[in-house]
């Protein structure tokens, strides 16, 4: 790395770099992104580029960091000023609905398209989703057990189970937004959510009523 | 189109490069598919091959159409066979995990991959993309209606709601299979169902019990 490049203003222009990339990882997937169609986008020349990325693959790498960066940012972060529990369940979800309505009909998050582009690709990049998407899946199947924790929820619940189901319902959103747009999905995804948690904290089956 | 190509052995040929294409669309995406990437995999030229499609548009949209009658083929058409109603449905929620398990981890159903894909590029393939998959979600949706109108379900159900709720869990199986594989893909799809199908089947609220 050279010394400019290692500077504050290197790591700024790295920086905006970055975040062009990730438009355009937005659009049209993290597959369309090289170093030669990103410089053009960035009206950069391909040398300036390969000074902050060596290769095709760490600017993938790097652009996908952000994507989760950015998702922790817009979905988890906010609700931790929620109560433990559902209240911070609730605003997980409804900060994933926002985040999907945010790219519209023709943008997507990266991260997802990025397992379809590489999931019959073995090699870092497809390591590195893969990875990704178990910490995401994670993350809400924490959240989901915190909500069964704090008593808030029926006993018989599997977190990772109810994790996966919550994940398919924002994979159907993701879908929907694109087959009839946002203003018709929404209700799609916000009476399936309310399905998913008016089960979740339904009286246990075992629990006289 | 030459008299050669409009012959039997012409139509024989196209059936053949077709199914060299969907190999490929499964593979790679439709996205991958060019004339002069399956003239190479198919071993014939690409004069050849724009002999019977006449443009990359062409090509794709044929393959969408193979891989739509294939859904029909494996998913629909062996369910009616079942009676009408819930083993009907529980008839084409089957064939479809098994279709989903026959991809495996490295392949993938092409019309899926394509909504990702072209969802950023208007035109006809994008069209064709989404008219096709409201088509296979409407087929999911009159299943549903129809085990409401024996009386199987309870009588509170929105089938367009569950159908759309019937795709979330099979995209979450479609991502859960390149996960963390087939064998631990499945059960967790098939938990999912069997909530979604308790769900549908129990009593009405308003039904006393």
């Amino acid at each position: 790395m050279s010394p400019e490049v290692n500077s504050s203003k290197g790591a700024a222009t790295r920086e905006l770099i970055l975040s062009r990339a990730l438009e355009m990882a937005e659009a049209k997937g993290l597959d369309a992104l090289t170093i030669g169609t990103l410089a053009e986008a960035a009206g950069m020349s391909k040398s300036g580029l390969f000074a902050h990325f060596g290769s095709r693959e760490d600017l993938q790498l790097a652009v996908l960091e952000v994507a989760v960066r950015q998702f922790t940012d817009e979905v988890f972060a906010p609700a931790v000023r929620e109560r433990r529990g559902m209240p911070r369940l609730r605003a997980i979800l409804a900060n994933w609905i926002a985040r999907t309505l945010r790219y519209g009909e023709d943008r997507g998050c990266p991260i997802g398209a990025a397992v379809q582009e590489f999931d019959d690709r073995p090699g870092p990049v497809r390591d590195r989703v893969m990875g990704y998407v178990s910490h995401l899946r994670r993350e809400i199947s924490r959240a989901v057990a915190m909500a069964v924790e704090q008593g808030h929820t029926r006993t018989d619940v599997d977190p990772e189970q109810f994790a996966f189901e919550i994940h398919g319902l924002m994979l159907a959103f993701h879908y929907e937004v694109k087959l009839v747009g946002r203003t018709r999905a929404l209700p799609r995804v916000e009476a399936g959510v309310k399905r998913l948690l008016d089960w979740l904290t339904a009286a246990s089956p075992s629990t006289p009523h």
